[in-house]
């Protein structure tokens, strides 16, 4: 930790800014960046400089949307803290913000302490937690307080998933409300999980158990429904709402209305919405299970309206909804019945060449690529300046990325815990080749050198987005 | 040049940091930055430093819309490049894009020399130019692509003031279909000229002649109903459209409804339009003249969608259109004739401290403010990475703010050429204290430092928001 | 019956012609219009001639939404199908579709019976009726079909009141589906519900109990994100909709955005949202509670945005969702708890006289009154072309209307069972002077001349607006 | 004119009714309408009998928008006043209003008297007038409101056309103001002219000659930007309006936004926009010329948005734009230059039967198709209730037509004088029988029995729909 270390020749790229300049980083942290070939630069010594010409620099990528672990449908996704932190930093990503889960029944508290006991120890990079609340009530509330003081500031409920994790409008509203008074950020699952089980059950009496049936059932109006019902909770409410995984046309269609009123309300997309379809849902011999998850995927021609919501900030975030099941054994419970398919998609280690790539085919420019993957989930969730940035003071969270390498993305060289790939086969150009995390190389040259426990747990201040 | 010079202790902030950074600034360039506090820090030497503990520190103001010594209504603004960018630099902007204009009949290239003539050894800071397009036929067209390889990306088109710098809607078509082609940015003043003059016409004709009727007859549905004229004829172009000076909620919302919609299409508002309304317009005595401009002001209720506008980057840039009329002799020319008042206000003197105000009263964050005032206008007119911001190898254009300092607007103390403030007796908070130009003082702890000449033509790239 | 009648020299109005024209009623129906002082006119002979000569004559009101003797909160709506029915006719309303009440646990023929039991032998008037389902089930769906095919072919749902009749949106979804089968209406009562009741335990819970509070709580956007949701839930189940009692102007800018998309979805207005507001929930000494109704009385503004919805046809029906409780005794039941006050207005004889005032006040055309108070609602209920109009071979409902006379609506005066009026003292011009049920004189010259027993129950054909 | 006729055993429709009656029709007027079958019904006695049976008996259609005898391009259009009318009555149309054209340097009142000498003893059916305003200016300013005192209320300018029709905004203003205070209705043809122009020069530059181009450079969403314009300065001006001949999804959109706004803003569409597209313009051998009028024909998608409009009322009326010319010797004036192809479409005689086949389709209910072609034109310009309907005292403007028929619409059996039909070929269900112009056959049973100078000029009130 203690040894410096100077990034020479790189064109750094910020959310703002994109500049050719060296890095000092020393003591865990961006202590000096200088122009490059400059005696300002030159005075930058340290014990150790790595190369960086011709490469970007840029800041490790922020994951506001994991599951490691997460049970689901009576089985676990199969990335572990362990095993998804080391895939994470192989695809350039140096913190994430996991899911902590209360079960109906039991405290906040309770879910928290058991997501910081698989996690404390086991993580190659740094993270973070949100709260999954299950359950409001007053004893929730009240637990609400103090999870922001320390450090979980921001709520997930859900409008899906009844019996499960849902919430009903008044929780909902409740909830709102809290977060209203002690600087929260509720988080939403947006679909109208009563309306959608109605569709479900109709499906499988009709016999369709297909996966692709999980697409149609699951409609992009349901979604924009509960965007829409959401929005005004939050706007009785007085609250910020944070929209998760949004995917269909309609639902940014309801984030632009809101956002054009001046309401306070953010989006989030996935690499998943933005790259496949229901083309995908639909591919025999049961593979469609692979590409389950909810919201759901849908035609491509949401693809476009998704990427201009990016562009326009009618969408602020990329981030991946990490949750891993292999096809063999876990996806395969939902044979004959795709309601039973556990939802998720594996994509932590994907997600900034995913958008590097978009930055090549032209749907985003490379400071927007910051933008929504690092600095924009790092204030939306407190973690600025910390983490989002390469900036004096900063952590030393930074990816050297070679602009030209060209890779095929495939389950025989990811690292991921899981025994596919959701882009198998995709060819992109980009790859990570370096990653620093706090100043410590935990990939260098493409070979992993971090380990389990070198990431920490990292307390968020509040949504720097409301000040 | 040569002398190098360390800011250090204060808070940076730009577009997307706020960091406690010691800056090096040298060769008129920022060098480096590093953490304060810290060995990097120390590190950094120069002959002089600078304490800027308990100050912000950030870019020189970019003001992407003056008019110095403009001729209009037979008269000329009254400030020249030489007391006009030297009042620039008093309140903290160290580049100005002003509007080469070109006559009917004559070509753009008369019109720009002109215009060169007029700033070329006269400004304290940095200058640039836009092009007002008066006569669009094949030559001007072919000028055009001329301009734009020297470094004129912009071309300004007026809607409004028939017989003077007018174009109609075959014109306007005709130049943005050449921008869509070169590169060129098309800035649009967007009132239906035509219908207003009727209006002007007939309130003349009533006998109503104060300048409050200025405000009346120019209405905001008929600056909304060009906007979204501009904006159609734009996407029949294929060409992206910025439009100057918004005043109206309705035309914020032509503008939303365009950027929901995907198209390249930019707003900028100004501080008179965010601060003053009509009840100045309706001062006794003729007093309204002072804030007779054009689009003119609006009642107050506008202004709330207007920060909402530059909130959601609905509008994206805040300029000045500082075009100062003296009221003694200038202004007086429309008594008893409102259409013959000069239309112009001051500002380029005002634009830092009243968004700073902004910040403070909840309007904006601060990173906002510098987003608007100075990384935006100089991304959008290509001026981007030179200047509009604070990394290295940019140039050294930096302002030492007081945050805290109080100040009252006023003529008495204001550095314009020009006989009345527009925000007479305004109380604010924050203050320029210190304002580098490329490295060199030009303001130094409230004096004057620079020198007319300081300031060279910079030539501009394309706008970087098409990429 | 045998009797025929002629009426002369009125001006004969329907939704889309004003005549000056003699009718022929004949067995109960019209038999013919002619020309006023015409030879064919002449022709026309019968038993008994009525001069309207200077009056208004037309169709009988319709009104579409009436609760006689409805049970809630633990009391009854004071009129019965007895003294409703009578006041509907003074009030020149021919035709009244009440809505019969499926108990949660019972079957829809058990509460169908029951209110068949209730009006048969007591009606002065017409009526048929709604079903409200309070309990979707796989019975309740095939009796669904039942009932369209004997007449009953609407169907009300609710997203308020949880517990009593609340729906949820899997319950409001599939019997949307069936109504799209069957050719059934859904007509929704929309307001989160579940939203609300945490409102209104928080304002309890915060000792604010009057009945202005009523009005707080039931918040506009409330209402507008459930008018979203059920129009949402009919476009996936490919079903019409109509809203009953729109009150809030969000609400009918969710209606007309479905409308501009071309989604079959209706709205219904009330008498007491276009003349009240929350000025009347705020009147002292309890006196708000006579004006508790849900949807609740809005600020004034809201009316503006309900009279042009009337206009421009994105609200089609004005009804009086009549339900009165008297003050005393009824609604006092809700002194110390706004939350007890029974929800309700009465209105059945004021809809017709109000409406006119209102063709004066200069918000509607005559023609329009008729459409939206006789005519729409008979076709969007089936019952048209028997109701709601004045041709050859329709039932001979029909109303002489002195559009000059002036009257002051009173409790002293009207003819409904409640105590109060929610119009108390308001002068109105234009009065009803006689009444033709199926061509029998119920009301003559402002004297009674009907009784209990001559109204008979009226099968309904399915919604005319969608074929 | 003294013969009295009966039509009996009809299914007599109209803007709101649909009931089997007998009609007496006397003195040219709407007598007396009796239940079929009934004793009232007997009791009508004529000279003469029509049986009716199995057939719809509807109000004469009328075609608010003709242009008999148009010069235009240096020819004139095909019809007559005599041919024209004649052919309007076999398609079952009784009233046309045409337009009256004032030349740029002349009054309105020489244009008028012109029109009205072409007219004048020519006619088969009645006919009124439209004015066309090429020319504001004080002068006609005053001429318009004589104009309107004698039944000329409504006048047609020009946003296309430049150097022909053409208004610049100023002058719309104008005329909008003077019709918002003689009560006047302002038609607009709301297309860009100006910037229609330059790409015509631009494609004919190219050698784009084709008339498929014809409909690439009167782009969508020029015509969308002028109905936006006309929009607002009608706002401006406190003046309703009426867009002719709208053929774009962006054109309704406009309209649809602006009625939601309450404005009194109408639109009329034409058969050619419902069931033409971009695909007969591309006929080749250029057959596309027969498909040349402005607004152009659209891609077929576009037919949805229009269908849609006139369901939900955003669009009121279907006229023809009737302006023949014929293709060989007058579309051939355009052979190498589309511009040059005189603009217009034969139409008069088939929209009565085309809008009949939409019923048949699904698009219109059979109320909507009479309110549509005739009752609302019929009011929107005052000609309202003596046209449009069939009521007691309405002029006997009456049409027999044979729902079931089936014809194939021809040029060789068409009456229209013009070489060629824009619906060659397409078979149609739904004939004209028999057609009473006042009382008097002018078609009798598939015969002409009409004569030239049977019509009479009708005069007008104003615009019905404002009050």
């Amino acid at each position: 930790m203690s040894t410096r270390t100077v990034i020479r020749g790189g064109l750094v790229i910020t959310a703002s800014d994109e500049t050719h300049a060296d890095i000092l980083m020393e003591d865990g942290r961006i202590a000096a960046l200088a122009a490059s070939n400059t005696p300002a630069a030159e005075a930058l010594t340290a014990e150790r400089t790595v190369d960086a010409t011709g490469k970007y620099v840029i800041p490790g990528g922020v994951d506001a949307h994991t599951h490691m672990e997460m049970p689901f449908g009576g089985t676990f996704a199969s990335d572990t803290f362990e095993t998804g932190t080391r895939a994470a930093a192989w695809g350039g990503t140096t913190t994430i913000v996991d899911f902590a889960v209360q079960s109906v029944g039991h405290g906040l508290r309770e879910g928290l302490d058991a997501w910081h006991a698989k996690a404390e120890g086991n993580c190659a990079i740094d993270y973070a937690f949100h709260m999954i609340v299950s359950d409001v009530n007053e004893d929730t509330l009240k637990e609400m307080d103090l999870l922001v003081e320390e450090g979980v500031t921001s709520f997930k409920q859900f409008m899906a998933y009844p019996g499960v994790f849902y919430s009903d409008d008044g929780q909902i509203l409740r909830a709102m409300q809290r977060a209203a008074d002690n600087g929260g950020l509720i988080m939403m699952h947006a679909e109208n999980g009563i309306a959608i089980d109605v569709l479900v059950e109709q499906a499988l009496a009709r016999g369709e158990t297909d996966p692709r049936i999980h697409g149609e059932v699951r409609k992009a109006l349901l979604e924009a429904e509960a965007t829409h019902r959401a929005i005004r909770l939050a706007q009785v409410a007085g609250a910020p709402l944070y929209v998760v995984h949004v995917s269909a046309t309609e639902a940014v269609a309801e984030l632009a209305r809101a956002r054009d009123d001046g309401l306070p309300v953010f989006g989030e997309t996935c690499p998943q919405y933005l790259f496949l379809s229901t083309g995908n849902l639909a591919e025999p011999d049961f593979e469609g299970a692979k590409y389950v998850c909810s919201t759901p995927l849908r035609p491509q021609e949401h693809q476009a309206a998704l990427w201009r919501g990016l562009r326009s900030n009618d969408l602020q975030v990329v981030s991946t909804d990490h949750c891993p099941f292999c096809f063999s054994g876990q996806k395969e419970l939902g044979r004959g019945d795709f309601s039973r398919i556990p939802n998720g998609l594996p994509g932590v280690e994907n997600r900034m060449d995913l958008l590097h790539q978009a930055v090549l085919d032209g749907h985003l420019t490379r400071r927007r690529w910051i933008e929504t993957a690092c600095a924009t989930p790092a204030r939306m969730f407190g973690l600025y300046p910390k983490k989002g940035t390469i900036a004096p003071g900063a952590d030393a969270d930074v990816v050297i990325y070679d602009p030209a390498a060209e890779q095929v993305i495939s389950a025989d060289t990811h690292h991921m815990n899981v025994d596919y790939s959701a882009y198998e086969g995709k060819r992109v150009t980009g790859r990570v080749e370096t990653v620093f995390s706090r100043g410590v190389p935990v990939v260098t040259d493409r070979e992993y050198t971090g380990h389990a426990g070198h990431g920490v747990y990292t307390p968020r201040s509040t949504c720097q987005y409301l000040t």
